[in-house]
């Protein structure tokens, strides 16, 4: 399966919104690695999902998102 | 449809957590009023659904929740 790297800009405004977006990236099947940056307030995740999938699954946390 | 209200305890951080509860329980059908506290770290939801279907929405977020 191909994989992708995309980078979505996220409003997180502490750890506790960083962190429901980590729970929820490491249970999304097709996610094989992400990085979040609370400071840089972004998203780097590594799928073989679609982009506009991803994105979908970080909006899923009630977070503002976007594909950056 | 009769409706109930539900208590859960939400581990939310700050105003972004808070507020990514209350983005979700928006947009979702059968919820009719909620009340979030920070300060508390409840969520109480007025629904048509069920406790666990309201927790399972919660849930989506990313937060730590639980029936309070």
């Amino acid at each position: 399966m191909t994989e992708q790297t995309y980078t979505y800009k996220v409003a997180m405004s502490c750890s506790g919104c960083s962190g429901a977006v980590d729970r929820v990236l490491k249970k999304t099947a097709g996610v094989s690695s992400y990085d979040i940056s609370l400071e840089k307030q972004t998203v780097v995740v590594k799928s073989s999902l679609s982009q506009q999938e991803v994105l979908d699954v970080i909006k899923k946390t009630g977070k503002a998102a976007e594909v950056a």
